[in-house]
Order: C-alpha cells, then structure tokens, then sequence
C-alpha cells in the first residue's frame, strides 16, 4: 500500500518570501514547482530543485497564468492555444533549471485558476494534457479525480494521479465542498490526519453528510504556507508511516 | 567552403510586431528566437519555431535579460548567478517549444545588453557557458571572435561559432567600430553584400583604415527589422550561392 | 449640433509600433490613451500626450488589465477593489504625466474586457465609478449607453458621455451585433461614414434588420490600428463638418 | 528642534508579504511608498496610503526602476528621458491613490538603484528633478547631503530634505561607508539610537575614524524589514522625544 504526498512549493519571487519551503520538501514527495508566471523566479526554481534533490523529492511543474500580481488564481480567458503554449513553456523552463542538477522532471499539476478552470473546461484540459503529450509524453498530470483534466490526459495517453485534499470536505458525489462554503476546509489536525490516512488505505474519506465517499487516488496534497502547515504535513507523513503505508512518489 | 547566416527573429509580443520573420527566415540558416524575457511569448515562439522548422533553419535561443520595456537592450546589473539561471530558463522554453515540434535546439546566442555584457567581461561569460554546458552541453554558443563569451564557452567545452557583420565597419584589431562612431554601419548595399563574401571566402574583411583584418568567423549575422533588410540578406545570401559557397548551418 | 470623435492612441510600448496615432490624433477631438497596464509605457504615454497637445485633442485614460501579452482583451476575474485601485493607479500615473505638460484629463474610457465586463457588470462598474468619483470628479466616462458602466458613473455624480460605433451593427434593441456574428462589422467605407453623420445628426442608426434605432450619444469611436483606419476617420470627421456638425470634445 | 523619520513601505506586492508596515507606519513621520515598479501594486499602495493616513505619517513617493524580481536594486542603464517618465508616472499613480483618501503627496525619494545612481549621476539627478518639478513642484526631494540628486533639485527649484542613516558608518568627508566594506552597517543597537539623536540634536555624526562629522540633515531613515528593525525604530523615536526633539514630518 503506497501513497505520495504533494505540495506547491518554489513561490517565492525576488525578494519575496512565501511558503516554508526547507520544512515541507523533505516531507513531501512530490514538489510542485512554480514555474515564473504566477510565482517563481529562475533563482528561486533552482534553489527548489536543488532542495527537492538533496530529499529525494520528485519535481514536478506547477504552471500557471501570467498574473504575478493575482498569483495565479484569477481566472483568465485565455484561448486553448495560449494555454497551451503557456504550459509548455514553463514546463520546459523548469526542465532545463533541473536538468542542470542533473534531475528529471516527473509530473506537471496546473496551479490555482489553470488548475480549476482545467479541471471543468475539456478545451483546457485538452490543451494541457497536448502540451505535456507532445513536450514530454513521460510526465504524470496531476489532478481531481474524475476530473475533464485527467480525462484529457488519458485521451493524449499521458498518465495521470488521481489527488485527494485531506483537509477538505467533500461532497456525497466525491466532489469538493467550494471554498466559499462553510466547513469546507478542516481545522482540526488530528481529523486532518484521521482523514489522510483513510483515503491512502481505504482510498474513502467520509463526506460533509457522513456517507463513504471511494476516492481512487495516488497522491494527497499538503499545504505549506504557515510554518504549522509543514508541521501538520510531517505529522500526516508521520501517521502514514506508522499505518504501514509507504509514502512515496508514483510509479 | 561554408558559412552560416544568422539572425534574430521571434521578436513580436503578444497583439506587437516586430521584424519580418516570414521573409527572413527562409533566408537564413539559423534563426535566433527571443524566449519571452525581452521579447517573444509562448504563443509567437510556437510561431517562430514553425516557420524556421519549415524551412529547414537551424533554431537556437536568443536569451535576454528581463526588460521587455527595454527591449533587453539596456545594460543591467545582474549577478552571474542570476545570469545564469535566467540563460537556462529561457533556453528550456524553448527547447520544449522546439520539441513539441520534433526540433532540437543547435545553438544560443544572447540577445542585446547580454551579448554586449557578456563579450567583455568574463564572469557573465562564465554564466552563459555554465548555463549551455548543465542545460544541454550539444548547444553551441555563437559570439564575437575573440570575446569573453567564446573564451568562457571554451573552458566548459561549449562548442562555438563565430560571428561577423557584414554591414558593421571593423577596426585595424578586428573589434567592430561602436555604433555611438561614424561610420559604424555601412548602408551601401552592394558594399555590404561585397564584404560578405569576402567574409565568406576569404574570412577577411576591410578595416576602416583599409588593412586587411583576418576574421574567422563561421557566421554571419543579418538584419531583418526592416521589409529592405530582410531583402538585403536575400541578396546576400544569392551573392554567397553565386560566389560558390555552401550556404548552411554550422555542424 | 455637435458630436466628439473619440479613439485609442498612445498603444505603443517600448520597441513596439502599434497604430497611427501620428496620423489620428489631429482628427480625434477626444485621445484615450493607454496607461502601461494593457499597453503603452511612461515615453509612449508622455510622447503621445505631447501629440494630444499639439493638435487640440483632449486627453483621457485608457485603464486595461494588467495583460500586456494579453493587450488587456482577455477577461480576468479581478474583484471589483482590485479593478477601482488599478484604475486608480492608472488615471493617475496618466494624469502626472500629462500635467508635466500642462494638460488636464478630461476623460476616461476603459479598455478591452475591462470595458466590455463593467458594461454588464454593476459591480465593476461601481468599482471604476468610485475610483473617478475619488480620485477626480470631474473627469467623464466613455460608455455604451444603456450599460452598467454610465448607470454607475450617474450614480456616483460621474458626468458620463455616450458613445456609438459607426462601423458596427446594431440590433433593433440599440445594443451592438456580437462580433462572432457575421455583419457584426460593417466594411463599407461609405456606408460607415454615412452612419457617422446620421448618428450625429439624427442621433439614429439604421439596425441590422432595417430598424431605425434611437442613439443617444455624444461620441463617437474610430479606429486607427491601419493606415485605412485613420484615413477613414478622416473621412468621417470631414463628413460630419460638411453636413455642418461641430466636431469638438464635450463639454 | 525638530527631525524627520523616514522609512520604506508598501513594499509587499500581491500575494506577497514584505516588511512590518503597520508597526512602522506609526513611528515614521514621513512615509516613502513604492510605486508598483520595483515593488507594491495599486492595492498594496492603497492599504499603505490608508495606513500613513490613520497615524498622521505623511505620504511620499518611493520611484523605483521597472525590475521586481531584483527588487529595483539592479543598477539598469536607463536613458535620463526614460528616468524622468517613470519618476513621473510612479508619483502620478501614487499620487491619484492617495487623492482618493483625501491625502496629498508631500515628498519623493527615489527607491534602490535609482536612488544610489542619482546621487551621483547628474543627469540621472536633473530627470528626476525635472520630473517632479513638471509634476508637482511643491513635492520635496529626499536625498544623501551633497548628492548630485539634491543639486539639480535645487537647480529646479525643488525643495530637498537631507537624509542620515543612523545605522550606518560614515567618512570623515560625509559619505557613507559602502556597505561591501566591514563595519558599513552599526548592529549596536545602543549606539544606532545614540547616533539618531546625536545627528538630530547635534546635527553631525562620529566617522569610523573618530572624526566628528557635520550633517545638514533634516531626515534620519529607518529600516523596517525585519521586526526588530521596528522595534529599533520605536526606540529611536522614543530617544528623539526624551532628548527633547520634535520628530515631524519637514516643513
């Protein structure tokens, strides 16, 4: 019984400080990178990879849209074309910063509003799931259960794993209680945990109404952005362990 | 006997144009395309790689620094580190741009300030050169004979190819007279098709004070700003045929 | 009788040409000029407001998204804080540099999606109402009539100018026929200018269906992105003064 | 006897936190405001300006050069004409912000790079100078005593507020000890608070060689990026009132 643990990791921008980078990537097993469009910067996704690299953390990209100032979580009409061509390019961006230390990339997850507008939109998807097929074809996507995004993926036959968020609720139907919902996003850690070790052994987690919810995935997502947030990740990694279920990136 | 014509396209930005790439880039053997930091986008690299892969012309990045106001013409105090992960970055965006294409990259040759910079003053040659030799040590470097930029390429076993202006007036010593002098750019077309071949031939070109400089080049770099510029190098590259020398890129 | 002829000038932006605002300006009466967020930068915005100057046009801010590579056509879900303070921001830095040549803004339009979201969205409109209201009540905003833009600007005691569209169609309801429809943009040069005049004196157009529509509008906007574009507003404007229409910016 | 303290805010930029400005804000007098160049954007520009204006501190413009991910420290060579628009536009964009909260711009001074060039590049000086006198003459310039930057204020007839740093090591001529040198910065808390009240009372500073230096200065700068850094603020304050010295913004 195997799980990965992911995170977005490599925001911080310039001068700027974001995310607890040095806590969470030696927890993590798949680190998203942002890519320089809504995050990043080429110094800053050097100074990731090589982090990833000494904790044996497999680097993934994390393209987004051109919106520093939004940090990419503003939606954008941007066309299938653009967001294409926007996804390859950082994806290669990024290849070549890790390619440098010697590291392959491993998976690509959309961020914020790329990842949303994906996961609903299959033009998008389409357009995502093109851009890793024709720039690297051996790249996992990353993404929701059940999601256009994946299943574009499996149209361009680019694998895909399947992702669970213990700290949110979901609805009866496996999808996510929106953010703007009350009780969408779980406080309590020890229920957070509780929950992340169910999904990787029971591949469940129990919905806002108490119904068994099956959640076929390979990978959790943890948050970073508060020193707590590493600390509530170590302890989910730490849970697993002790489960008996070996965390590690896909294979 | 052989040489290259080089020249910089992909120029245009988002709703800009810029150069007369369609014109340019059957003329030329390789074609320098700007890699979104002081020109280009995703969308106009796609572009660009498309016409030169039509044609059959050898495709390398054109990185700059981070000043698309600026046009990366202006100097910038950035560090050698910085220098170096910007070079790299801009080089996978492409790549992956390229490769989602069936092309590969054949060389790097930096754009404006950074070309400048890079030619006198050996650390950010350094940078330029780790940047080629981790990211894809196949690349060649293309640079003025005799500068910083070659020198450093050559201590990282960065192949190099030099490059010579047919419209720029040479001093006694082989270096080009600045633009800020009289006389630095030659407009007398048949003149500047006539130093050409020269190049071409007997890899020499007249000096300012009429000496004979010695010039081993294995390039030559036209313009394409302008509708008559781009038909310039189309009379340049004819009188290059004419004169039976193989018009191709570098191997 | 009197109408205003308005257009978008100042689009350049560092190395890159767009428009002939040379050649539009001395026929506007009214320049909405780019702010650097969609288009333009401080030299393009100082050196147009210069133009502006020259020739008598009033000068207006011309406030985008924050998408260059987009030209500011791209709609981005920012919230209505976010498009009052980039508006804000961008009547300002006009407004400096426009005093720094003794000229007082007169007018607003916004540009692209931004003109296109707060005609249908109250929100965004009260957004752009309250950064004019705030930052200077007497500047007046350009709009459809009719749109959600002018009823928030009536609300915020924002004088508002109406404006129409000789070379678009109309639908009997007075709104505009959808560029993705066919005929949605009208191609004849003599019948755009005949609408002109008829908008101005009659303060009609003729719709799509033979309708004759009531237009209740102060100006009206002409294009200059093509050297044919500025040739036809010349037209226009020599139009309207021969039927005896006072071609001026309102007052 | 009075003396002013100044220190840099609004620095964060989107999602991106930086520096501790509502604990800064209170203690300075004169507040410099980034512009949205090398840092801040128009949302972080409001909550700044509504921040000064709830503590009474006054409002200036802090222009930097257009180069966020080096945060406006990279020395970019920038053309005099080009200087004096951004200068412009920044204090325009700047200035409509705070307009809109019924609060008027009191002062300018240049951010990083541009601060450190104009101090000592004439005309780099005379186009900042010039911008703010074409822009709003009343505006006061803040400055190194002696620069060249508060010459061509003068020249224009713009008034100059001279600055010391109370933490940093000083010449026996004046200048300051360039920070690549040891000893540039005082760490010494004690002594830094005992150097603001000698500069303010006193108006003069012991040089690294004991010499007793003269400062005509009306500004003492303070750092707040770090916690601590306000603290150190708060206690320098707090020693200019015990000393008896009115800390205000300059008239």
């Amino acid at each position: 019984m195997q799980i990965d643990l992911n995170g977005d990791v490599g925001e911080s921008f310039g001068a700027y400080q974001i995310g607890h980078d040095a806590a969470l990537i030696p927890i993590l097993t798949s680190a998203n990178i942002a890519c320089g469009f809504h995050a990043g910067d080429p110094g800053v996704m050097r100074a990731t990879v090589a982090l990833a690299r000494e904790h044996g953390t497999a680097v993934g990209a994390h393209p987004g849209f051109p919106d520093l100032v939004g940090f990419g979580r503003r939606e954008m009409k941007a066309t299938p074309r653009e967001v294409e061509d926007l996804v390859a390019y950082q994806i290669g961006a990024l290849a070549a910063i890790a390619a440098a230390q010697g590291v392959r990339l491993s998976h690509v997850k959309p961020h914020g509003a790329l990842y949303n507008m994906s996961a609903r939109d299959a033009d998008l998807a389409d357009a995502i799931a093109r851009a890793i097929a024709s720039v690297d074809p051996s790249l996992r996507l990353f993404g929701l259960p059940g999601s256009k995004s994946l299943e574009a993926a499996q149209r361009h036959n680019v694998q895909v794993v399947s992702e669970a968020f213990a700290d949110r609720a979901y609805r009866p139907d496996g999808s996510l209680v929106p953010r703007s919902e009350r009780g969408s996003v779980i406080d309590d850690e020890a229920i957070v945990v509780k929950r992340a070790v169910a999904i990787a052994r029971e591949r469940m987690v129990i919905a806002a109404d108490g119904t068994r919810v099956p959640l076929d995935v390979q990978t959790i997502c943890v948050h970073g952005d508060t020193p707590g947030a590493a600390l509530l990740a170590s302890r989910i990694r730490t849970a697993l362990s002790d489960a008996g279920i070996h965390v590690r990136a896909p294979i």
